[in-house]
């Protein structure tokens, strides 16, 4: 049983809800009739208007991310669960001005079956609407079959991209193109050594899986989803040595290469791990003369409280260098 | 046993330092010859310099504070242990201007003996040097004694509060009486239901202090100290209703006053959960008739991998209200 300081389990995405807007009402509000997070002057005329969603339980991923230079709306599921399609249609219709709306989504059935019916929905009203779905994980399905192959943190890097895209007054089908290039040069690897409980029972909740006490699983999913192997808890390093050669090798990424690096803790590993962590993927890539253009280092996408984390790269060209140094504003990913 | 990602456990700060520095090289630097992180440009010509420091394991305290609008030099100790006497000179010394230095710290009788002595020597050396001691632990001695008390997570809000009186060239008189008014103004409370564990061992560490399957600690301190008691874990409505009132009668906060909330995860404790505790804090101060004007939710001053939160109150006036909105650019705190 992990402890947690909520109230009814069964309330802790509206109560959640009302806090972030009360403590957000500058930037964010919520759609009267849907449980709908939109930047609060939607629709933005003349811009593509942007949409993500899904489960509750990742903060600040999904909601975290509405605001200037990032996403207009975001529907929201329950913990680890898919918002509905009727969600998402209502999200696609309130940031729509006329531009068009593009959905980025993470590859996840639920999510992927919901998308598509909101954007069936969203197409017979007359909505120009594309959708393009992440799926950056190399710790789930082979490189013959990507399309198997789940989303983890690299959709962070999709939103930052396409957000200072559509920002810049880009037409739908250019922004649509910005979300494919960062998917298709995105890799990441997760690693997690203590679970995650969605909240049951007052105040805790069942471990969502068991590893031994000197266990850690490699390659593992943003819902504890099993990963590539579970083996003997190694140092900073050797960890991070495993995920990196999975990573490199898969694109591959290549000499004269400039990439970002995202570091993302899951939930209770702390920040001086991830700068050990950080330490070592500058030290491989600095040998292997692959520049660091851009770094984030935190928890940008997490699991409630899973003890691990997850390394992403992204091989980016000047399209993409201006993307991601553009300024962005929204509750909790503030760049100046 | 607390699993960690980690080498060896004797390299942990110079590793992470390592990994911080190259991440963040264009804003900071560390001193050639002294375990000190500094903004790239100190000493800031006409501007007071603004030194603090303490133990690692607390991050995005202390270094990732450094910054515009922020610190200008931060001593760095080992893990939840204070940075020497020698350590903290050279802070000064590098970020003096010749318009003085101001010393923030927390109210830990090691840190207070290391400074103390560091600021001896600088005056020895005719360097204009004034301290300020931050006690804001509600959880920490009684009303009374508030020189018993301990700094917990209000520091925060000081440093951002004499960032920016600095960043506005005022003197060091003037900035030391912003110091002195949010200390005066601030009170703070914390709960913990898990521990976090000093790096020992490889790859993990012994829990800091133990709780009962159901228990958690009313006022706990940053580094595990005892609080006020143990009780049966509550929900986070009752949780903070006994943070709150005891926060709230201590200045006493009254009707009418505005302040700024922080509220504080310690490591592993979710942003759901504090965003749901920041429910019932906005809740009962808007029953009280007190006025959030800026509110800051998520991790500011950890301890490791600890589970669990604290609460803060401000009581800001004009002055402190500019401040707070000042932006600030550092590798851990930006406000556009």
């Amino acid at each position: 049983m992990l402890k947690k300081f909520i109230n009814d389990p069964r309330d802790v995405v509206e109560e959640m809800l009302e806090g972030f807007l009360a403590a957000h009402q500058k930037q964010v509000k919520r759609l009267e009739t849907s449980r709908v997070v939109v930047r609060k002057e939607v629709p933005i005329k003349d811009k593509v208007g942007l949409v993500t969603g899904g489960g509750s339980g990742h903060k600040p991923a999904f909601i975290g991310y509405v605001g200037k230079g990032l996403m207009d709306g975001v529907a929201v599921g329950d913990i680890f669960s898919s918002p509905s399609a009727e969600q998402i249609y209502d999200a696609i219709k309130a940031v729509n001005s006329g531009r068009g709306v593009l959905c980025v989504l993470g590859n996840y059935s639920g999510d992927v079956m919901n998308f598509d019916m909101a954007v069936d929905m969203a197409k017979d009203e007359g909505i120009e609407v594309e959708q393009v779905i992440i799926n950056d994980d190399d710790g789930s399905g082979s490189k013959d079959g990507m399309e198997n192959r789940r989303r983890v943190d690299g959709e962070v890097i999709v939103w930052k991209a396409v957000g200072a895209k559509a920002e810049e007054g880009a037409r739908l089908r250019a922004v649509k193109e910005v979300a494919e290039k960062v998917n298709a040069n995105t890799r990441s690897m997760g690693v997690a050594h203590s679970p995650c409980a969605v909240p049951s029972m007052p105040h805790g909740g069942e471990p969502n899986f068991t590893l031994g006490e000197n266990e850690m699983e490699i390659g593992v999913g943003h819902h504890g989803e099993p990963g590539v192997e579970k083996v003997t808890i190694k140092s900073a390093d050797k960890t991070t040595e495993i995920l990196m050669n999975k990573i490199l090798e898969d694109i591959p990424f290549a000499q004269g290469d400039e990439v970002s690096v995202l570091i993302n803790g899951l939930g209770s590993t702390s920040l001086l791990e991830l700068y050990i962590i950080y330490r070592k993927v500058a030290k491989m890539l600095k040998e292997k003369k692959i520049r660091v253009y851009t770094s984030y280092i935190g928890e940008y996408f997490t699991s409630l409280e899973m003890g691990g984390y997850s390394v992403t790269l992204t091989r980016l060209d000047d399209e993409l260098k201006r993307l991601l140094d553009a300024p962005a504003n929204s509750p909790l990913f503030v760049q100046s």
